[in-house]
């Protein structure tokens, strides 16, 4: 036992996990090595090697350009699962494709252009940066005020100060559901409700709570989002992202990148673009294959576990985490930097420390636990509940406390940290 | 014998091939089955397989995050090899990313807003859908004028057609180097120059060249281009894209989709958008990895090979085929529907037959032979000269002949055009 929290404590709460027979179906090459970084690209299945060989070896090198009959609606297949067991939409809602910037750049553009007299796009000062920029850029290009609600580093975006930005002016909002790097979740259903009241529209980045956290996009009204597939769900490095746009809405928005993939009767060729009206529409070309075919069995693993089971599990993870950081860290400097309790964030908490980034070094190169760094000062930790034991948490809170207490971090070399 | 041209003849072309040895490097699943698609999806390459399982358990499986130290750059290493081998540009001046269309969106949309005095946009009427429909919604969305020059079907864009086009309201020329239907190969220079002496800019779609002819793009002054990796390329289905930028020109240019990728000090996440000078600054976010790690190994192949002699086996597969048409195919009613002699066109040619649909399916379900059809009625064949035999040529263009002289074709089902 140590410092009040025993690790049979987390030992208890493995042997009663409903989900640890899940670690199995994942690649752990190294059983010593803590992985905290599955907010940010997760883990191997198990499964995707053998898949994949099977769409390079025989799909590819055995079909060849015949194969493609099978692959065109890949996109759509994998959309219609996650619309089905991940966010809470209709068949038809969501298709995969493109990145995440892509996708957030076609359906703010298309939002905009579907609300020419309005003048303001509301963002989130603190959201993730290639989100800000995107939103950026389409408000720059088409003359529009663009207004960041400074949200609070730590505890997300005040509601009330949303409130009081929205008017009539409004033509879209941009949020993330699952702030990047507090964690901070939104009221997603309250904040629709609120653009609403003005005729706003509401985009959501959902990169950081599919598959981490339940998501009702049809239940709370919502018109837009995207999001990616590499973090909890654990689709591979870069692999392509996910929109949705609300069925009731589709025929009437256009995306600005007019391509081949939204065209109706596609191999006809026709001269002018003239899309379909469904989701495919905002579609735009070839989707990468090998990338998208590894999405396929990780999804595969979070619809057998149940999103509720996964969040529940990730609550369990993060009162671990919050217990750990108020006995053991706190007393050594840091400072919780994400919501309290874990209900009000998604899978992942944030550290405040000074030396938060060369702890975050020292841990990976020296204890064996990877997590990762975030400017300015932030140690980010994400326990994906799909493979991570209660256990890893603790021997992980346990070596961060025996990095810091020690002192004698890595140092940090000028220069390095912008590919930390 | 048979018809005037032996089959003999092939054989000995293959014997004296200095490529011969370069099919082995690819994986030929039924050597029974002739691929004359390469122009529309290439082959496997043997080395392809072990490359990507490496990436996918040893990188992502046990590397996990960590491995982005590596893969971060990895689309403009990429992109150099392209510049230095395939494109004959330097280095810092083509990166891998994104697909072709979203590469034609993001440079086309940032030479016209670099030309701000200009209203008018030039491309070829008959150019690949995509193409028309990405620059077809850029000129909307910015008020120009939109001008589709007629080009011959089979003899493509007539560079008196152009040169009468062009003015000092051209901002930009869209035009693919090699037209997809008919292979007709466009002089670049000429182009360049003509467009140079209105002040217009030209983008070129490399996507049926690359690979397949010699590209100079420094040579020929070139300032834009895009294109895909999965033709001649060899780099798997909807393998990631390529851009390039004329380095004089980066600095200068902004394009419309402002990720994160292109931003300076990247992992400093500052509140602006403030991308890199070089040619990052074209890039937008996260690529799809492991479809961009198929690249690198069939790079490889081309490098080895050299462009030079691809494209002097091209040619000769060329003009066999355009020999064995002359004296087989032409009694039986098809015409050829590309550039004569094979010096005017790239790696494929198109027939012209009232029944091709027909004869493409029937080729492929009964006699062994892959090649592919194009609206309105054209077959296409495309020999890529890495892999294709000269007996392949010789044994499709018999088999077809056979096919077409019976006259029992596969009828065509109403609707299923749309997905051949």
């Amino acid at each position: 036992m140590e410092g009040g929290i025993p690790r049979a404590a987390a030992e208890e709460l493995d042997a009663a996990d409903p989900l640890a027979e899940f670690r199995e179906r994942f690649v752990i090459a190294d059983p010593e090595l803590i992985y905290l970084d599955g907010n940010s690209l997760g883990r191997l299945p198990a499964a995707t090697p053998d898949r994949l060989r099977e769409v390079v070896e025989e799909s590819w090198g055995g079909g060849l350009v015949r194969s493609w009959q099978g692959w065109i609606d890949w996109g759509g297949r994998l959309g219609d699962r996650l619309a089905e067991h991940v966010l809470g939409a209709r068949a038809g809602e969501i298709v995969v494709s493109d990145s995440t910037s892509v996708n957030l750049y076609k359906l703010a553009g298309a939002a905009l252009d579907a609300a020419p007299g309005r003048g303001t796009v509301l963002m989130d000062a603190e959201d993730f940066p290639t989100n800000r920029y995107v939103v950026q850029g389409l408000a720059e290009q088409r003359g529009l005020r663009l207004c960041r609600l400074a949200s609070d580093l730590d505890g997300g975006l005040d509601l009330d100060l949303l409130r009081s930005a929205l008017d009539r002016d409004v033509a879209l909002v941009v949020l993330s559901l699952v702030s990047y790097r507090s964690g901070a979740l939104l009221d997603m259903a309250r904040v629709n409700e609120l653009a609403r009241t003005v005729g706003a529209r509401v985009l959501w980045d959902l990169s950081h709570a599919a598959g981490a956290v339940p998501v009702d996009l049809a239940g709370t009204g919502a018109e837009l989002a995207v999001g990616c597939t590499y973090k909890y769900l654990n689709g591979g490095p870069g692999s392509p992202a996910y929109l949705y746009v609300r069925r009731e809405l589709q025929a009437e928005l256009r995306q600005p990148v007019w391509g081949w993939f939204g065209q109706r009767e596609q191999f006809q060729m026709g001269p002018d673009y003239d899309p379909v009206p469904g989701i495919e529409r905002f579609l735009v070309s070839t989707p990468p294959l090998l990338s998208l075919a590894a999405i396929d069995p990780a999804l595969t693993l979070v619809e057998q576990a149940g999103v509720a089971r996964i969040r529940a599990k990730g609550l369990l993870l993060g009162r671990l985490a919050d217990d750990l950081t108020n006995v053991w860290l706190t007393p050594l400097g840091f400072r919780s930097a994400s919501p309290r309790p874990p209900e009000q964030r998604g899978s992942h908490l944030s550290l405040h420390h000074p030396d938060a980034w060369q702890i975050c070094q020292t841990l990976a190169a020296e204890a064996k636990v990877v997590c990762d760094y975030r400017v300015p000062d932030r140690l980010r930790i994400g326990p994906s509940p799909l493979y991570t034991r209660f256990t890893e948490v603790w021997d992980a809170m346990a070596r961060l406390r025996e990095v810091a207490a020690r002192r004698t971090y890595l140092s940090r070399p000028a220069g390095l940290a912008r590919v930390t």
